[in-house]
């Protein structure tokens, strides 16, 4: 086993378990213990490539197959068995979630280098980075390192949203460089091949680019097959229209031709297509709010219950599916948005971009969406696709994507332990622990971000004994409340605690007032 | 009238308005409107020292006169009109929610530099900034200029927690130039005199203190008079025992001497001295829980129940209260913070630090924190204590002032919309709609931070004819969403849209099923 190396500016290590090398990191505490996290960094690539993890798993499988039928025969898969060992459940509860469409393993059997993941609400929170080129500035190894940046910081999906050119090429490396499931909106890419032209597309092109993708490993697709014609004038009145770039290509495709969605109206095609590589449906919210003043309005609902009529049709073609969500919704609405997808998409995973509970912070909504993502997170959202602090300003740079995550973690943590996950806090309480017991090294490598945590306790305490001191810069010696308290404990020994414990409920039996402030 | 002035990184400028001067920024728009937001950054400072606004409100005031014995009597002060010009609510609205003790005006009548403001559920949620040396680092200089970073960065009220040396010299430099509500927890200045010999600490010594701040201007103090002897030994077995400084304090001298909390015990002769000078109470809640696993126990909510007992005694004397609440509690448990304090705290406002619903963020716990905040200002909390990127790890320098800051903002404003505050979306709807129109600039003055807005957007798209461009660095021109949907909005002309909106309603009518996938 390899030795604990320099992480994030912390001490950890990637360990593997069992037979089909289950991921983990393992960091190292000074009382003797090791703790262990949930891993997205994968292996380190050989020769500019993953090794090819799933091949044997794949190799006798018939095309076709999904994860969906597998589940609903009761075949374990490896894939399945993997995400049980990694979520630490027993793998009869992955498969019935699955079966049920309540749960997903997005994985195209051409994507050999992907670690396995499942996306639902009886399992970890997950967090899906963009990244992706546009016209206006374009690099395919910017976009691979920015990749290996995402897994690094904790990205377990990401999404390629490239809109420039190169796109399969960048695509291509991608996918063999990602150990977690790739997703994209294909209609890009289709716009791309007809120089903008809207109107020039059509459903025949659209299956060409879905069939080129799924060849190339793309694990699930963004389809907006929601946006329906009828829909469309619903938005007109709207502070800020259609804000989903898939979807305003949609409505301008409807209007101009005045008939309904090609993606609605062939989506058995569709189907096909993404059941024959188990590629998974992330159904698309093309009408999605773009601001709070928007939300929750008739356009988004009646697109939803768009999204859960296709969801229906989708899993009788036995294609996995999430559904996606917004975008700008006020704290208080946000409930409602998790309640109408339970309601109408059948249990299906619901993927939310945020949301933004406000619309004044621009170069601040990473933190302001990490408000929405917890909520709808503790409602129940399975995966939450971060932002970063370039939203609505510009493209995500590589500190931009490590803010983003961080935020994100930092949202889908909150929810996990919200909605009472086993064990979500079991890594709160070895920090909470450390901390209390001034282990100033076991708080930094337990830290999401282990740089960050140690420069800033450096900046003010940069000694090495203030590391291993029992205090800290935030009130100097005199004043430390974790030192008192520990002296209190001291005093208040088990034996005087129960005494005491003893009188209290007899001051609180006979009122609580014996020492009333009257007195 | 100044002209506007380069502010924050953006155009903008402070306006007063009628004889009290109340405050407010303007933000002149491109489109020939201008906008208005609260303002908290107070007027120029003229030889070190704020003019001093309320002298003439104070000039005929009897000492003993609080906010809340002249609302009780229905007599409107300068400072119940001026709150209410600055909250845009009916003055009448202000005096019953002091009346009833639901909110307070924080405003010692020693400080005639302030610019009041109420803390209430009914109105804006406002936030605090903690500010204050160590004896790790200390000037007086530094200080103030924090106060004056905080104020610039949108602080309603400043704590001054100094534990170093020159703690009174500090806090007069403070206060002269405060425009916001300075609150201290005065039994650091205590300990300080007796040289961190906590059995030494005394009522006649706090009295002596606490009479010594009221005359130079603090307008509300922390006071630990919650922390019950027989509330002690519930903490033993706490994961992060007691993290409060100031319950830590009154814990070990209440074991040392084996006799009740002497702040709980002589609580009316504080309350006497409080009443004089019409400071505030901050009831202090130094059994808060440090960690997720200690929220909400026995220890938390049997202080929570004191506090709310200790209300009602300074009530009968006249004195305006706040509570103080925790802390770190995971996003579940939070809704039962509010509704115990609620109920036992008599519609007292809450003020409370975060709270942080997970332990593993150091670094970046103003965000994590930001999360519960908002939600317990959703709730009805009225103020919100910020946590800096440098808690758990040190003090915090002026950016992590401002980065506290920006998060609570976000977190209060978030609490605002959703608690459904009249006008609070004002805001939102602005920025918006210039975000719609491509109104760059005006989307860069309205931001929470212009500057960061400004240099993000530049970063990507630098050139000063991209700042009027119909298109963003995030899609390039070809696919802007905003750009396809104001062409969407051309062609669904308002009667075209009202043509389809009937269509849409038949199909609706006739099972929504014209356009199924299955055809």
């Amino acid at each position: 086993m390899d030795a604990y190396e320099d992480w994030n500016g912390g001490r950890s290590r990637r360990i593997e378990v069992g037979d089909l090398r289950v991921p983990f990191r393992e960091i190292p505490l000074t009382n003797g213990e090791v703790f262990r996290t949930y891993d997205t960094a994968g292996p380190v690539a050989v020769d500019g490539e993953l090794p090819k993890l799933r091949a044997p798993w794949i190799a006798d499988r018939p095309e076709g197959e999904t994860q969906l039928s597998l589940a609903r025969r009761g075949v374990v898969s490896p894939e399945m068995r993997f995400c049980a060992e990694r979520e630490g459940v027993p793998v009869e509860r992955v498969i019935e979630e699955l079966s049920r469409g309540r749960a997903i393993i997005p994985s195209n059997r051409r994507h050999l280098e992907l670690e396995p993941m499942i996306v639902g609400r009886a399992f970890k929170t997950k967090v899906n980075a963009n990244i992706g080129n546009s016209r206006v500035r374009a690099s395919i190894d910017e976009e691979v390192e920015k990749l290996r940046w995402a897994v690094r910081w904790g990205a377990d999906t990401v999404m390629d949203l490239s809109t420039g050119p190169d796109i399969p090429q960048t695509r291509e490396a991608i996918l063999r460089n990602s150990p977690v499931p790739i997703g994209t909106v294909p209609i890009y890419e289709c716009l791309e091949q007809v120089a903008g032209r809207v109107e020039k597309l059509d459903i025949e092109r659209y299956l060409d680019v879905l069939e080129a993708q799924c060849e190339q490993g793309v694990d699930y697709f963004t389809v907006h097959a929601g946006v329906l014609i009828q829909y469309v004038p619903l938005t007109a009145r709207r502070v800020t229209g259609i804000v989903s770039r898939g979807g305003s290509i949609l409505a301008k495709w409807c209007l101009h031709h005045h008939k309904q969605n090609f993606l609605y109206e062939h989506f058995d095609r569709i189907c096909a297509v993404l059941r024959k590589y188990d590629v998974s449906f992330s159904l698309g919210d093309g009408l999605r709010p773009g601001c709070t003043a928007d939300a929750n309005d008739e356009a988004q609902f009646g697109e939803l219950r768009t999204l859960g009529e296709l969801t229906k049709t989708a899993w009788e073609h036995d294609v996995q599916v999430m559904i996606e969500g917004p975008g700008h919704v006020p704290l208080h609405l946000i409930a409602d948005n998790m309640a109408e997808q339970h309601k109408h998409c059948h249990g299906a995973p619901f993927y939310t971009l945020g949301p933004l509970p406000i619309d004044v912070s621009p170069g601040y909504d990473h933190l302001a969406s990490a408000i929405g993502a917890a909520m709808i997170g503790m409602l129940g959202t399975a995966l939450l696709c971060y932002v970063t602090p370039k939203e609505h300003l510009g493209l995500p740079d590589k500190d931009d994507v490590k803010q983003g995550l961080i935020a994100y973690r930092i949202a889908a943590h909150t929810a996990d332990i919200a909605k009472g996950l086993p064990g979500a806090r079991d890594w709160d309480d070895a920090l909470s622990k450390a901390r209390f017991e001034f282990r100033w090294e076991d708080q930094f490598n337990l830290a999401i971000d282990p740089g960050v945590a140690r420069a800033y306790h450096d900046q003010t305490l940069p000694a090495e004994g203030a590391k291993t001191a029992h205090f800290c810069s935030m009130c100097g010696p005199r004043f430390c409340s974790m030192q008192i308290t520990q002296e209190v404990r001291a005093m208040a020994s088990d034996e005087v605690a129960a005494g005491m414990a003893e009188k209290a409920k007899e001051f609180a039996a006979g009122g609580g007032e014996i020492y009333s402030p009257a007195k």
